[in-house]
């Protein structure tokens, strides 16, 4: 899509630098779906040598319960305020717990910030099937 | 819950701070229901004074198509890395698209900033049905 009124504009970002991206931030928000409805929560994540998703979440949380083999969404998104531009990049994908033995020796690898409470003992991995990106370019004259 | 581990915690915004910072914020995550799997797109919006979460988004806009009468999710987060919290208020409510000359014209005196591209002439709105937020603690010692 290209410029529109001289305003404001939208640019795909390509899957290469959705990748990147997805690689630098640290906190992300994974989507799900609860009672029929999405709900939004952050998440302190990490990317795996496969381009999984990696997060941690307590034993017996609600959000625990809600992502064993589910469709659910991820989402990165920042500001570049100097150049006036908004971007967000959205995963999809199936999550499916860490369970072997060889799976949590490799999540444990990983650089885990706690955005989670207790003792995390429980990795969750979403493999993903989708991943889109886009940029929102903002002109001086609209602000 | 109180502390675990004496290291991470969570703490819950109650309601009257989670409408506040619904009301400080200017950039939220919307979550719908596409497939019957849920993605998360950020949005500019604003708090009209119902309480309702006021957002535009393009004519034609996939978006637009799917949030009119139904369940959606909204969310803010925020990091205060001097104090090492992070928090998010997670709004869950029915969405409508704004129709009447009154409506729309109520809609036009909020600020909105434009995180979409195009005319953006078409405003929706969330009317929450359930908010709640919850503040995560790190102490020094975990980082």
């Amino acid at each position: 899509m290209g410029v529109i009124e001289g305003r404001t504009w939208l640019q795909i970002i390509q899957p290469v630098d959705c990748e990147r991206r997805l690689r630098e931030e640290v906190v992300g928000r994974i989507g799900v779906t609860v009672d029929g409805h999405p709900e939004i929560f952050p998440i302190n994540y990490a990317v795996d040598d496969s381009g999984a998703i990696v997060f941690r979440t307590d034993p017996g949380a609600k959000l625990l319960a809600l992502v064993d083999n589910a469709t659910v969404a991820f989402e990165v998104d920042g500001m570049d305020e100097e150049r006036r531009i908004g971007w967000s990049v959205l995963v999809v994908g199936q999550s499916r717990w860490l369970r072997t033995v060889e799976e949590l020796a490799a999540a444990r690898q990983l650089r885990l910030a706690p955005w989670a409470v207790g003792e995390k003992a429980n990795y969750v991995r979403i493999i993903p099937t989708k991943v889109s990106g886009r940029e929102i370019h903002v002109s001086r004259a609209d602000g």
